[in-house]
């Protein structure tokens, strides 16, 4: 990004602040119409992933390519975990002579358009192409949205690493950071890295099945490259803030596009933890002032948080993007982690067996955070600064009472 | 207040911005301690209202002045709108000698130290004093807090005007702002403005019955005099934030104190607009992204109203405060003017008429304001700023559908 358009967007970002309430990077449609002016060549989509998350960005992306053909190759590849699956004899396309026996994953879903595992009954766009081979699915792709479980990333990396385009730029919905006492690492930091290329992030009040029902939702995404990367080639259509708008923006899906990677992925990370806070007072009957409270006081520990471990995060990315605030609303209002911690107060048992009745085997993102923040921040000596953050741990390993929250906030 | 204290004041808020998520205006306790060293008088407490909010504040105002007995005068006097009541057999100190007949309301509330008829079941302090005579009950006051229905401030204050001390401070609880074509009135203005003393501002995420059950909340007060008052006696404690907070914080109850008065008031009357628009949401059934971000435009618009009309506001007032962002959570998960609305696209019906089933012919705040912000906004060409106040009010007139809303957020 030069100087110069620094400079506008920081205006923008000023002005936005003091004289409207739309995401205050958002770009007007003149700039839009200056990236398709000015190339000959147009970018290639690929997404790695293709799980609930993913197939619901999935269909985003394909959506968009073929509406701006203009910017867009309209196919998007997206690259599946092969797998066998057998289609259910109920499902409206189930024929006895193709579907009696397990199919492959990827075949099924480029004949029904539909990924009927992992996001069934949604129809997907006949531009969305799934593509067993990873290699084969990022070949050619000047724009990769990574959407996988966070702990196969680094092998992916590592699998596709010399064979994608040296100027391709890339998106990370993976939802969170990689906490230790070592440190924090951030998904798109990871990949960037691994990949020798830039990589910004996504993370929103995005539950994936409503968002690929089209609900009404809103997101974030942060993009603030630096000035050192393998230049794109000037045929392409400039990679900036509109372009990535015009990739994921749908009338049912609204784009904030801001540069605060760090904080945008913090907020999907840490807002876990203060959910299982908001759960326990809900668990309690203590009503919705103490709620409120828990959720105020959890949003400025998010930020305070960024602000005391990242150099480059900003106040406004928590207390008003939907990456912070808007995503910490929708979690504490119905996420598991609220679920797990308020039964577990109202059933007066530890949380990890009602994460195991719950969540069928699967881990509670929240407790996993808790006890991964206070290790690092322990490390450092900085418990004291985050109390709420703190205290919940300690309720977690019994060291606490939910009665001693009030007390500490 | 002094140039030296707001200079402190300043540094304490830009310090708390950055490295703590304590409400940034709390004082330390040796702060505390410097109040209480320097006086030969203590502060006497009046509360002009014993409604529901009115008693449950009551309650937590003489249980403070029975705590700092070295800054205030244990007794609190509470104006009671005198009325007869009768007291319920089932009343557990109902005697058939006493209680037969209706009683004037103040002798049973000092009888039994509880406001039967507006906040039955919960305990008031023996040294909260209810008076029916409103002159008696300011007499020599130096610290007045107004608690009454809004339609009510202005003749109260000309019945008392006169009658108190001139250098009394007042703190007004009274919710919202006064809102029509011609402009907005906070009721800490007119009372102050009426009385010829100075009167801050308190809300937050307060629903009364909670409070008063001692269930954990916060709120927020607001508190930034002139230089140009009458000055206090030197006998006196000072009437700074410290003092304000020894006279309202309990552990049950978390005060935060802060300087924009404007921002406090206007957050109390926006929010019920953006609970309307909430509810709508919730009854179209589009789920909890969605309303997350109704609820996140709802923020930044009711920051942008704030700084739009009044120099004084700030905008962490709205995105970091008990009486912004908190009582929004707390009216959108449950509050009356979410419920109506959301009743009324469930059941396809004007939400007047069910205004007047479910709330026994009391009128829903929210759509009241949002017809006055309409009008006001109107009357200043700025409703296209506001996109979401007007579609709420648009809706509400048969203008717009609820459909519409995603469109102009």
């Amino acid at each position: 990004m030069s100087s110069s358009s620094r400079a506008v967007a920081r205006l923008s970002r000023v002005a936005g602040h003091i004289a409207t309430s739309k995401p205050s990077t958002r770009l007007s449609s003149s700039s839009a119409a200056a990236i398709k002016m000015t190339h000959t060549r147009k970018h290639k989509v690929a997404i790695i992933g293709s799980g609930n998350w993913g197939s619901a960005i999935a269909k985003i992306l394909a959506e968009n390519t073929k509406q701006h053909t203009d910017i867009f190759e309209p196919e998007v590849r997206m690259w599946v975990f092969e797998e066998d699956y057998q289609l259910p004899s109920s499902h409206a396309a189930y024929s006895e002579s193709e579907h009696s026996k397990p199919r492959k994953l990827s075949e099924l879903i480029n004949q029904l358009h539909e990924n009927v595992k992992y996001l069934p009954g949604v129809p997907l766009p006949e531009n969305l192409v799934a593509d067993p081979s990873i290699l084969s699915a990022v070949k050619d792709a000047s724009l990769l949205i990574f959407n996988v479980p966070h702990q196969f990333v680094s092998k992916i990396c590592d699998q596709i690493n010399g064979n994608i385009l040296p100027y391709a730029r890339a998106i990370s919905c993976i939802k969170g950071v990689d906490v230790s006492h070592e440190g924090i690492s951030l998904f798109s930091d990871v990949i960037g890295r691994k990949l020798g290329i830039y990589c910004g992030a996504l993370s929103g009040a995005n539950i994936a099945s409503e968002v690929a029902l089209e609900k009404f939702s809103e997101t974030t995404i942060a993009y603030d490259p630096p000035g050192t990367l393998t230049p794109l080639p000037e045929e392409f259509p400039v990679i900036n803030h509109a372009l990535w708008k015009s990739l994921f923006h749908r009338p049912y899906f609204h784009v904030s596009m801001i540069h605060d990677v760090a904080g945008t992925s913090l907020g999907g990370a840490l807002k876990n933890v203060i959910a299982i806070a908001a759960g326990f007072v809900d668990g309690k009957g203590w009503g919705d002032n103490a709620k409120a409270a828990v959720m105020r006081v959890g949003i400025l520990e998010m930020r305070k948080f960024g602000l005391m471990f990242f150099d480059s995060c900003k106040s406004e990315t928590f207390t008003e993007e939907s990456c912070g605030v808007a995503d910490l609303i929708t979690s504490c209002a119905g996420g598991r982690n609220h679920k797990c911690a308020k039964l577990s107060v109202l059933q007066k048992r530890p949380i990890e067996e009602i994460e195991n009745e719950v969540l069928n085997g699967q881990k509670l993102q929240g407790t996993l955070t808790a006890k991964e923040v206070n290790e690092f921040l322990k490390a450092r000596g900085k418990e004291d600064d985050f109390p709420l953050m703190t205290i919940v741990h300690k309720i977690l390993i019994g060291q606490a009472k939910v009665e001693d929250i009030p007390h500490v906030i």
